[in-house]
């Protein structure tokens, strides 16, 4: 699912970033013909992500080594549950251990947090998007991750989403105009969002026949009233300091989206390691 | 303080990432031409680092661009403190935004953590160092973010610091033939540390000569014997599981180093905004 | 409108192409410190796109060069027009102008290409759009010209529109399944378009709620009936050896948008050349 | 005899290009254990290039590909001709069908055009030479598809063949002095062109040692004169709007290479599909 | 011992700078699938370093090549000792020979002159370390031929060893206050050397608390007088203008490490060839 | 005369080499805004190449440095010369001196024995050409280098040179085919040599019209035979163990070109160092 030219840039720029000049403890203390085994296990529970980034580290730093895994992306763990059983070369195991753990936990880690909010309104027809508030240069596993917690992707890029902000409804002089000039100029694949701020902007997004709506930090109130308005005539996302607590209640008022920027700018690592045998 | 050559590359592989094919809202909106003036503003307390990188974000897309910083990397802020302010080209300002603030938010988030942990003790001879527990491609600005929270850096990387544990002490035959191993094969600018796990390894450890002994995962009681036996003949660090709560305790003992692999691994992004006027 | 960084990289890509080892011609034949003014002239008439790529060409080879456009991208020419005059070190012009010219050449010739068939049917409510049939490499630039030109673009990538063809259908199992899957699957912000090409397929999609409907080689006659049977109820694409030359009748059907692979996988350079004096 | 690494590099780039973010219809709709049979067909005649290169595409994208190949890099096929048939993942053939195709229709579209004017002149001892107009960023695969249609290849860079034009001559102070200097300065291995527009200046050239004379833009009567001139004392090189209609007239001149820019500047992509089973 | 990403990334830059368009010799006269044996020679005697990456310089380019090698790095060979077998296809034995031999000469030339080196003070408790002085974008290379002749590695780069001089002294206010700046802001796991050039500069870092102290340029006399006041409590490494000549003396003062930057900035090439059947 | 954007690279990638993580000493102990003054100095006397190189370095590192050249490339300097005064950020002086001077020091030595070696035969119709034994990555900086010290390049890579050696004769069937194939396959722009190895081989050679015929390895005896057997009718070049003390000698059998692979392979870095103030 994930593009895996990428994915192996991202592993070797770490692995470089970790040993510019190799792994001096390891290089001088450890024989290069031997193998080893070792487990990665879940030292809290959570929902996994990353496994497969995980074996690519050590496949690239042994073509030899076998990765055994016990769960795939997108499973619950418990405490104590092994994820995967590896055999290599010693010095695989031990220099791709910090990248390799470094991707799984924080995926995991994204993964876990998704999947807890996702529980909350797991009963409501609403899903549980991510935001572009992601780690430079990590975006699509940041995003991979939230997908498999049970979260949606928001745009992936400012190239495949439009979002119209008051600063480009000024310069376009009203959100009818920026809608009509926005809809002319992009790719008839893509969407149109309108950014709103009160239900006086929603109307007029609604107008404009804005694809997408996003009510940005309105209150439970003023949400219901927007949703009455929309009436299914566009997506409704609700968007601005929402979280597991509140989430339900957001939920509720009928809103089709609600996208949350910690997903992935504020993430727990899933406390997971290795053991050499 | 920062590679600038390697800072560029990272603010230009995440502008690519985040718009391959351009900014299809901004680009179809926004005249090429109109110049705005922006603030970037605290939206709650905390220590900043990273600006001088947002500053850089912006500079990159106009060179041109006015970026007026009212706070360095270091200083403490208050919610609803100004940041920065900048004029440039419009354009510039709406494409760089989410890429400075995701940089500023993580690395003023991992300041800030830093500094809440290094208060805590603040009046006692130790140091709070990070891990080798950072984001896949970004270590070098991560560590930078501990630093400027007033922490410090443990090693760098597998090339600048020789961590010798249970895998290499089974393999070498020992602790004191691996530590003599490691010190004949590794620059002699470099020093050596031992992992520990019961005081019997930091006898060892202490008589095989190495620099430095880690205490792993050992409860208060064992960490002051081991000080004791120690007696300043090794630079001393605690590891493992030391969080804000516990760490004053910690420190109590006498070790020097009390390193947290959290600082960097578990991040709350600082809420910071920006407005374009 | 172009990300600049991914220009830049593209144009050192094609100088380094051009000179792994210098110009050997210019380095040893004119000296280093002469300057020199050149034209860059259109030898036919055309739409020009590309201009300000050429003369970032140029500011790459030599920062003090000055480059004077008399034309903006998207205006027409005639022949014997002068595009733009440069002033700067003759090595850097020497060096510069296969380069410049292959890249305004190229674009130019697309965008030309794309305007006569946009004037076949200026008076009608139709889109001319690209696809992804564009030189590997440079399709930022492709579908630039083609904007230029007067067309509308297409998804830019696979990561940016969803096209479901028969394939998909088919591992889906029918296509209203395969929409429900994309839907429940990819960013709200983005379409979801379906290749049909029976009458039958053209209701099925409807039925599943495409966003998009691509009419794939159908007859005239059997668009009009797709036509008739979408009812606007969905964006409709025409597709399928469309040509400058039947065009207008396949706009007369009613579709939204006529894609055409050859405005970017034919192109016929436009003539333009660059004299030194 | 083509640089493998460099293949793999522009291929590399076209894929990613292609999917920066994953191909949002495939990944959500194919199954990734799904295997499928496609063939790459000939929808009119033509000279194939680039099949390798399209091979080398889904091989990277699924390592155990199997891609059979009907025809050779050259071969002449015709209309509905099977160029080659795949088996492989689903997902690899669907992702890298427009990659491997936009090389294949470009190449091929080169070879076949290259071939076409070859073969107008095929009984005279003259040969057909591409120059660097070619795409930025793919000289090595246009030039190929040159050779691969019977023509041959003019300098690959700036760096391998020197050309002496006007302003190099008036720098130098006269093409003697020009020719001298460059003798003097470039690879012993390297051979040196002037460029002529005149009699007299055919005549400088021949004095001045040219190895070859380009005859540029002269008409039919002169370049004959020029021919006696030279008599076999330096290489000829016809130049300037010579197309398949009048190349062998300027051929019967008796000049020993005739050297086209349309042949790589303005290509018609042969048409070609590919067809899942 | 080296990391296999870097060596990769260092031999495809060096295939790619030794045929950005191929090699016109071997392409167009060498079978496709010819096969040919080859031997690589030494033509005089010395010590071996960089035969796995000779190998895998074939492997890239040929992935069915055997090569069987004869010695590993760090052996001594006499003239005419064959080094290494390969078979593979003729085309890449022809086109990896250079750059093989390029880097297989230049390791081995530095590990034969380091082992001369290390040879005149074997019996004697120092060794001979390198320094920065390395090829730009080669150093992992030239500091892994240095191990490889029995000599050790200085700090591989400026971010992972403290070298305080002259300037850094006078800018902190002293030898005291540098190290005690540097100490605090330096990772715990690394040391601090002061360059040396007066006893009084000595023993100001010896108080200071320097872990190493360099004796920059110092006659015999004063290098003993020196290892006196110093009395093993730091490490001490001599450097300047130390050659094969002078070493014996320069160990004869007790100092445990001598530095000798020629090691890898002038180095004559061993004399290896390669031979194909 | 150098490739700019090729410099550039090579400098950040020597940069990034020397300071993954920063220069830890210089960062800690110098005040950011600090400013210094250096000189560069030849502590021996030689011939400079890369001085624009190594202002190059210091400008990467802080725009706003003075870099004033007291010499240019070629010239010859004596030993207390000041090649150049520097002022600029001090961090910027330390950190760029050790990058700057090992590629002024390399240069300069390959040149200063390029040009000891030319000055042997300054009197004689020959030239001393490099070979591509050069430094991997750095070639075109060493060849660059040969060019300032008055000798002249060989071909650049296997793209821009044919040299038929043995294997390539016998894959043909004979000299006479290998060059007739050849010729018909290489750009016009590109001579043929001929590598021989007995007056037989240059007869052949000859007869079949090779442009340059190598004499490899032979006797002056029989040079002397094979300049009289070519007669003027093929450039000659001699190779093989050709050193300052054997030059003479082989110059006055008339060759046109003595190839040398150890003013590359073998270098003796100049003695040059920087002082700063």
């Amino acid at each position: 699912m994930l593009n895996q030219l990428l994915i192996d840039e991202i592993i070797k720029k770490a692995l470089n970033e970790d040993m510019p000049f190799g792994d001096i403890t390891t290089d001088n203390l450890i024989d290069e013909q031997s193998i080893s085994r070792a487990q990665i296990i879940a030292k809290e529970k959570g929902v996994i992500a990353g496994i497969d980034i995980a074996a690519r580290v050590f496949e690239i730093l042994d073509d030899k080594v076998v990765f055994k895994k016990h769960v795939s992306d997108g499973w619950k763990v418990s405490k104590g549950d092994i994820i995967a059983e590896i055999q290599g070369k010693t010095r695989a195991l031990l220099k791709g251990e910090r990248t390799a753990l470094n991707i799984l936990q924080r995926l995991s880690g994204i993964a876990t947090k998704t999947n807890e909010i996702c529980e909350v309104v797991k009963d409501l027809p609403v899903s549980v998007a991510d935001t572009r508030k992601t780690v430079p240069g990590l975006r699509i596993l940041d995003k991979y991750a939230v997908k498999m917690g049970g979260g949606s992707n928001h745009r992936y890029s400012l190239s495949d989403g439009v979002l119209i902000k008051d600063n480009h409804i000024a310069a376009a002089g009203g959100i009818k105009k920026a809608v009509e000039l926005a809809r002319k100029s992009i790719p008839h694949t893509i969407k149109i969002e309108v950014e709103t701020e009160t239900l006086e902007q929603v109307k007029e997004a609604l107008e404009a026949g804005a694809d997408i709506i996003m009510l940005d930090n309105m209150s439970i109130e003023i949400m219901k009233k927007a949703v009455a308005i929309i009436n299914k005539r566009a997506v409704i996302e609700a968007s601005g300091n929402i979280t597991k607590d509140n989430i339900r209640e957001v939920a509720l008022t009928g809103v089709d989206i609600v996208s949350i920027g910690a997903l992935t700018h504020s993430v727990k690592a899933m406390d997971i390691s290795m053991k050499l045998k």
